[in-house]
């Protein structure tokens, strides 16, 4: 039987591009290799795609120029639409194979383009499988603006927002003039409207700190959102998705600890006795005991609490079109019990495997490899069969 | 002094893919040539890129196999990240030129993946400077769900609306138990959720004029909306945009000329006589009349009912980025005077040029093709700013 060739893609001009190769190289760890043949195709941060098995050591990284000299620098072309997707060489020898064809591309990364909606529009406009979250889920998942505002329409408890933008181009920001007409009360939060993680997110007590905190969010995002600050915070995280019977199920709720909430990357990710116990010989997997150290599974709640963050969940992944499998972040004032939809995650670190792992669905990160590429194909089937549609009819130049 | 080259793209696998043929030969047609250095770049059907003069010709349409063997086949290759983009010519004659540089890609798609954010991904995704809205606000415009929630969040008056998925995958319909559920007052109006222009939008009495008219949008879109019957229906259109001075500035309002909702694309956008005036020998251009004997400029309104279109088309336009062109198209009840936003465009026909030509503005075709390359060159410089804060920092894998 042939297997299906999945090309998992990591990497990318983001904040996250590193978690993201350790996510990339999960998958290809994880995956059921009995069904599934998977390959590597890094994005590196000048946009150049290169595949090669040293990619799967996390020891290469960052890949040196010797090292890319060693790798295949892979491409896609658009405008070319043939039945089997297949990357081309680049480099390829001059009698060597020119083309690596692949069934579906496997989504692994963090944060910007790979997240937002750009690669998956990239795919689609190629009419090439993907997993996870479709073009419009992505782009309003990865705008905290926008989520918020479809939470609302959807009676969606959220945080009231002030959007403080950036002027653009500008060398010097007159922060005095930017605040002069905003009116908000302190404490707040300041966060940067479109990245990933905890990233830039900050408690502001005065306008001095708010003009440090925006001077540094302005660093790495032209939009700033400012919110009121959770006392007594507790944050609570949920997975969804839709299973191998189309139904949208959610995951065991986890409360992460927040005794350090900017815990490097390398902390939250990397673990030598993880990579050991499953006996890979590289570390990109988390250890158990590092993933149940950060969080605690099943916190104690209420009904209406759990209520709550199961019902809109489900309701907004279903709202948006129920495609990728997200993890939705909420925030929650431990003593009134007060709950906020906070963010949206399309493409979790991990993809939130521990999240199903200690679900009561029981689903292994090899399992849930499997339904999102079973998902995949079938938000790919649907794409096909909605094109057909659509090109049903045109009625202009129709020869008689 | 080198002008600006920039590849017109038009066609695509659309429902509207002949319209959109004619507005990226108008663009051709209609471009400062003293500037800029058009040239066309049609999507086949299939999703194969051509290039060549023929193109520009309404009377090689459809094209074909015999005039494709002489078009130039052309691609561009994701994975490939060069100083200026090019397009790749797959057939390229052994010794003949290999490569079509060009500045920016100018879009002039009509419906599907050109206008719902899939092609704009592609372009960003491989850095690749392009015109109109950006991939979030062109994915919410096109979806007519998404852009009622955020219209809702934001205050804009909207219809209500019930939504009817249609079962996927099953080859009968059982629309008696779809209804069973709905709870819905006649008259009512249905149309597919993701289409543009008036396609199969109808007015429906019973549930048996529901039963098929489902049946019927079912047969282009696998979404349906219903929305309460406006009686004594006006429409008002309104376009909107960024000036090149950065402010946004908004259109003269029309109202379409209803006596005949579903005119036929050739009835809309072809005139011999409009081409003949212009000096030009393809019919791509409409006439002055044809534009005016279709809609009506400067409608009476109340003050309150201009505030309305033209607050609402310039708050939801700020909100989504204040990217692109978009036609907003407004409902009213002409007995009641109540308004709800209906839709937007985000690639209007003709991109609406007839309302800027018309506005106190005085922006001609031309100007207009003008402001929209400008602005897609100023999208471009914001991402790249936008990229390079996001990637300025990665942790894991730093060498010492």
């Amino acid at each position: 039987m042939n297997k299906i060739k999945v090309a998992v893609f990591f990497g990318g001009k983001s904040f996250e591009h590193d978690v993201s190769i350790l996510t990339g190289i999960q998958v290809i760890q994880a995956i059921d290799i009995t069904k599934y043949e998977p390959f590597p195709v890094y994005v590196d941060s000048d946009g150049y795609w290169w595949t090669g098995d040293a990619l799967l050591d996390t020891r290469n990284y960052p890949i040196s120029d010797a090292l890319k000299s060693k790798l295949l620098n892979v491409s896609l072309q658009a405008g070319e639409a043939t039945i089997r997707p297949s990357l081309k060489i680049i480099n390829a020898p001059l009698f060597g194979k020119k083309r690596i064809p692949f069934d579906i591309a496997f989504l692994a990364f963090h944060g910007a383009e790979g997240e937002s909606g750009a690669f998956q529009g990239l795919f689609e406009t190629l009419n090439v499988a993907y997993t996870g979250a479709d073009v419009i889920s992505s782009s309003v998942y990865m705008s905290k603006i926008a989520t918020k505002q479809i939470c609302k329409s959807l009676n969606i408890n959220v945080l009231s927002e002030t959007i403080i933008s950036k002027p653009v181009n500008e060398e010097f920001i007159d922060i005095e003039s930017l605040l002069k007409e905003v009116k908000v009360s302190y404490p707040l939060c300041a966060k940067p409207a479109n990245l990933g993680s905890s990233v830039g997110v900050c408690k502001v007590s005065n306008k001095e700190e708010l003009s440090s905190a925006l001077l540094d969010i302005f660093k790495m995002d032209n939009t700033a959102i400012l919110e009121p600050f959770v006392e007594n915070l507790i944050e609570y995280n949920i997975a969804v998705m839709k299973n191998l019977d189309g139904e949208i199920i959610t995951s065991v709720i986890e409360s992460p600890n927040n005794e350090n909430t900017f815990l490097s990357f390398k902390d939250k990710y990397l673990s030598e006795n993880g990579a050991k116990k499953k006996g890979l010989n590289i570390s990109a997997m988390p250890s158990d005991e590092l993933i149940e150290s950060r969080r605690k599974f099943q916190p104690t709640l209420t009904k209406k609490q759990e209520d709550f963050i199961t019902q809109s969940a489900k309701s907004l992944f279903d709202f948006m079109g129920a495609t990728g499998n997200p993890r939705i972040d909420f925030l929650s004032n431990k003593k009134t019990g007060e709950i906020w939809l906070n963010e949206v995650n399309p493409i979790p670190g991990a993809f939130a495997f521990y999240l199903w792992q200690n679900s009561t669905h029981h689903i292994s990160y090899t399992e849930l490899i499997d339904i999102i590429i079973e998902n995949g194909f079938k938000n790919y089937d649907k794409r096909q069969y909605e094109i057909n549609l659509k090109t049903s009819d045109s009625s202009i130049f129709k020869k008689k």
